[in-house]
């Protein structure tokens, strides 16, 4: 096991009707700017909910925050914050709403010129204006963490960034809200979270007995409650075990001591920053290839995930490690997710190199858990996911 | 899944070689007053490695604290807190050390007249004097969590408190510790984490798959690694996921979100207090008769756990919950845990009525997860631990 450190200061309220619980996490004076995303919790009620429960606060809205929250969108919350004195951020939303809300709670006390080299230059932040969360759709897990991704159109680019000051002060978990969310997203958010625990485990043993469990367990509970939630988002059983995975799939517990790949992140960032694919099925497009490219340094856990997860005992390491690849494509595809690029735009020839070139282009510092990947081993992976 | 909260701040620095870190954890301007037991950190090289890290701090010393915390000997250590001015409480040991620094830092701080109201009212402390552990001994899970176990030898009283003010700051673990660790210890350390795991698992069905395989991960790690401990404790990967394993088993994740049982430790309590019972050895007398007289409603659970941590497969429901019970007593004497009273004294007749009687006495509020168990139940739970 690796010497970790570890601390997560996140308060989770979870459970059935808890979103009134909000007034009592936020400061009596705290002046409020509540930030969504489309609109849809203006039909499935969590709006009105959230309203009731401020009713004692001030109170501003900035909506139409997109998926992958895009920069130049956020850049005009920025304004908002910083002309009506905002003390308190409020998401109500998915991933990309709590991003794009991390981003803003940096950029509101960043001390540099430009907010944009927070992402630019990876400057941790440590300081931030404090903010909560109602999470509206299981998936990305940053009601839990402190990290963040956001887009810049403009340059086609997406950028990570993180820090001790980016934990939200509290997350507020309703099961119920899963009954609302499309068919897509809930397709989405269970990749998502699947993927998650596999760039954290799928690397090479390391000795962490009882990490290795955790993200066998989550991994398990997807797989056992991804049909019931497909079949019926309404399944409060089931929608709560997939909430409480996806945030458990990221609030970094797993992560600790064991070495970490997110190969797979990097390469599917490009993939939607060009084509606009959903995050989600990026990651079903590269982790199959990645995992077979790296098939020798990844043989030991792919065979251990084989028997754990999904059960198989028939044939040598080498067997069940290559079934684990293909059992993990067949659940992509029981959620009605795409695995190959060529599946989403027939404008694929030359992708490989493209984002071979980018990551060259950047500054080239070795991608998977032994940072040994080359932009030539990025290519061959892309161009295997064709 | 029931509703839950969880927030959890305590900051774990883990890992080989990881004292040296405790001066950029503390105050710069910090008094502190280290706290420790019966002096084995002097003998296993802690003590210097501690003091080293402090040497540009003001530093007291309280040593002494003994197992099972002793409410007389706290108070003690209270008349230095408060002469001496101290800021900063620094546990050095064990769970008795940390529990007793919890009393310690709640009682520094606590308003009313009697710091023992704290105890005997079950007050919820939420404003401590800060403090920090490092943990010698993997066991009670209390370098995580909020609690503290609290003896008043004069009157053989032994009581919980806790309250959010009662997280520590930060935790030190390095499992180099394990090494220097008695075998009784280490047995005790894995009893006892084990019996965490099971005081919050082995309940009824709730729907929580998540926390249920969390639970089964730490038991099935700890069943992994006990032998290897027991044999060669500088074993540092079976050392470092015992320790992790005791930090998980009782720091609130496992507990969210199911209904919690705790009347073993409960009844296991009054046999520390009556005949000073290593607290472990007191839950492994007390389980097998508790899960045999409230098998009809631990049943399902029972066979669960006897399936996924055991692998028992062969039987009806009925059987592999029997058969789960004695696995667990097997296990408890593989680690040379004796799991009857008589065992440990011969002077058990009466001991069942005496404990429903203290029980009865102190105001009955019903035990077990269900708060259905009465005075008469434990009574014949505790005569068939005989």
């Amino acid at each position: 096991m690796l010497n970790f450190e570890f601390k997560n200061p996140t308060k989770i309220i979870f459970g059935k009707d808890q979103i009134g619980k909000l007034a009592d996490e936020i400061p009596a004076n705290a002046k409020i700017l509540l930030l969504y995303g489309g609109g849809s919790i203006k039909k499935n009620g969590v709006y009105e909910q959230v309203q009731n429960a401020l009713k004692n606060f001030e109170v501003l809205e900035f909506g139409g925050i997109p998926a992958n929250p895009e920069y130049e969108v956020l850049m005009e919350a920025l304004k908002v914050i910083k002309a009506e004195n905002i003390t308190f951020l409020l998401a109500v939303g998915g991933g990309s709403v709590i991003d794009g809300t991390k981003f803003l709670a940096a950029a509101a006390r960043y001390k540099g010129e430009d907010p944009w080299d927070i992402l630019k230059n990876a400057v941790r932040t440590t300081d931030a204006m404090p903010f909560g969360t109602v999470l509206t759709l299981p998936a990305t897990g940053s009601e839990m963490n402190s990290s963040s991704v956001i887009t810049r159109k403009s340059t086609q680019e997406k950028l990570g960034m993180g820090g001790t000051g980016l934990f939200p002060v509290f997350s507020i978990l309703d099961p119920q809200v899963v009954q609302s969310v499309p068919q897509r997203q809930l397709a989405n958010g269970i990749t998502d979270a699947f993927m998650h625990v596999l760039e954290q485990y799928m690397t090479y043993p390391i000795g962490a007995a009882l990490q290795d469990r955790f993200a066998e367990s989550i991994l398990q509970t997807l797989v056992e409650v991804a049909p019931k939630i497909m079949a019926n988002p309404a399944d409060y059983e089931a929608a709560a075990n997939f909430m409480w995975c996806c945030t458990m799939a990221l609030n970094g517990l797993i992560q600790k001591g064991v070495p970490g790949d997110w190969a797979v992140h990097q390469m599917g960032h490009e993939l939607t920053a060009q084509y606009g694919i959903d995050h989600a099925r990026t990651l079903a497009i590269i982790a199959p290839s990645h995992y077979r490219y790296n098939f020798e340094s990844k043989r030991e856990k792919l065979a251990q995930y084989g028997k754990r997860v999904w059960g198989i005992n028939e044939g040598d390491t080498d067997a069940i490690a290559k079934a684990a690849i293909y059992k993990t494509e067949e659940f992509f595809h029981s959620l009605g997710i795409d695995t190959k690029l060529s599946d989403y735009t027939p404008d694929y020839n030359g992708t490989a190199q493209k984002i071979s070139e980018r990551f060259a282009e950047r500054g080239w510092r070795g991608l998977g858990e032994h940072k040994r990947l080359s932009p030539d081993d990025v290519e061959k992976i892309v161009a295997m996911s064709y």
